[in-house]
């Protein structure tokens, strides 16, 4: 193990996202089985926490379309769970600005086996964030902030919603590289003014692997003193996907006994899957990292199998 | 671009190793047409450095197994380059015991279209690869000393080598990380080494992707005064190959006009290939990153249809 390089402040807890940022890959449908592995895979490898998916609302996405790791319902939850009488506790994330109807949805915590609530904003949805971190941690949740796409914000902007956010009972502020653009030393920085700004808070990351930086930056962000870090099995994750758990995990020096099981799950759950759906740093994620820009149009290119893989024409678009 | 987050020490240039590594993955059978893509797009993208393969002896190595490019004879080098009337230099590599019959198939320089003779040892070979520096650059070519698997070396090793290389008129020590085992910190951490006992020299970098760590490794190289850096088309290269050219290229901050190239050989060359070889930072590869192991047996694993992608048992027969 070469963990011991690992310099780090206090103590440190994963997220495995495998489900919820991997079902911005497949359009939420994973079956009951797969959902199951990854709660057992994070029980063996003795994972912190796991995140369910979304709480977003049918009223907005509709069911005929999204799978039902899109709304996360109590019964969807225990079916895979039952009452999760184990360490490992369950996060789900709920989208600002009119994807989730947060004041209906969510139940008061001892009606759920949900623990964490992950507010997901763009900046300028700071102050609907603020009130959804408020009314999530009245219902006895602790809540997360996950402030989207840091990397498109100039100093102002970020410094604002961060002294915002700290006035807030969230318990951790998360640096979220939504495009896979930054570098190891602006996540270092990013980390470092998120705990200034942030007082009490806990600093969280989570990475995009457009650069093929997700786990580095994740390493970055840990000797900047975060110790809230995302990652997902194989890297499942939007577009280029996360921080593959299996290097995150061996890098922070768990036991093979921890690290079996994660292989074990890539090898009949993750590896099966990458033969349907298309996740991944290609050229295209690539692109838009560099550019700093949305993967969106990366993936609407690799979804049509007529453009996939033809980076040069994808490569004068993006540079038009 | 983010490249104005990058730290650097003076002039930096990149040497593009894609036919070299990558002929460890298809056994140096590159066609004409592939390699004189590869040579355009190094002109095109104003590459300082292209690597056409090993300089290795038809002796040791028959010819009935492996292409042209495990020798880099005159005649084939000259096939692609003609004179190679360019700015572009051309290296070979050497390797050190018993696989290069160097005293005798080197020409003198003014023979050769070869500029460079990088030499590749371990560390037991270092009174031979100071032999092969001092022979390489009697004949009128620069040298750079490539000092394999550095990963695996106690520190009094590691100094006393690089002493010994100090004082030979080899230009670039070459940081070697052969099995794709060492995190930033620790790349860091042998760059300033190097640095301090090579004297005058310039130190290089060279990673492997195992923990999807080439492209950071070389950023980090590169914040800690390396300016010598190797990296290969879409990664091409051994095991799970190196570091992509076309992101590090993207953090040097070169102009689209000079990125557009590498993305069409990526398409147009570099893409095929990919359905035809395996390589890339796949889960064995990672195992054995993580153990700090050759990744031989990961090689011979995925090179067997029967084994690959059983990560577990392979798992099992690295921590057994």
């Amino acid at each position: 193990m070469t963990s011991s390089w690992a310099t780090r402040r206090g103590e440190i807890t994963v997220l495995d996202c495998t489900i919820r940022d991997g079902g911005l890959v497949n359009g939420h449908h994973f079956s009951d089985d797969f959902v199951r592995a990854v709660y057992k895979t994070c029980l063996g490898a003795g994972i912190d926490t796991m995140e369910c998916g979304y709480l977003n609302s049918p009223k907005f996405f509709s069911p005929d379309k999204y799978g039902v790791w899109m709304y996360c319902r109590e019964e969807d939850l225990r079916r895979i769970v039952g009452e999760n009488k184990t360490p490992l506790k369950l996060s789900v994330m709920i989208d600002c600005g009119g994807k989730s109807d947060w004041e209906n949805d969510l139940l008061p915590k001892s009606q759920s086996v949900i623990d964490i609530c992950r507010i997901a904003f763009y900046a300028n949805q700071t102050d609907e964030a603020t009130a959804m971190i408020n009314h999530a941690t009245r219902l006895g949740y602790e809540v997360w902030a996950n402030l989207m796409a840091a990397s498109l914000l100039d100093e102002v902007t970020l410094d604002n919603a961060l002294v915002q956010l700290a006035k807030t009972p969230a318990s951790v502020i998360v640096v979220v590289d939504s495009f896979g653009a930054m570098l190891p030393r602006q996540v270092a920085c990013l980390v470092e003014k998120y705990r200034r700004l942030g007082g009490e808070k806990e600093v969280g990351i989570h990475t995009h692997n457009n650069q093929q930086l997700a786990f580095a930056n994740s390493i970055a962000a840990i000797e900047s003193g975060a110790n809230r870090i995302d990652a997902s099995l194989a890297g499942l994750g939007r577009g280029a996907g996360n921080c593959p758990m299996e290097l995150l995990l061996g890098y922070l020096g768990a036991e093979p006994s921890r690290m079996r099981p994660v292989f074990e799950t890539l090898e009949h759950h993750l590896h099966p899957l990458s033969l349907q759906e298309d996740w991944g740093p290609f050229p295209e994620y690539m692109i838009t990292g560099q550019c700093n820009a949305h993967p969106n149009d990366a993936m609407a290119w690799r979804d049509d199998l007529t453009t996939r893989d033809h980076y040069t024409q994808f490569f004068d678009r993006m540079h038009k």
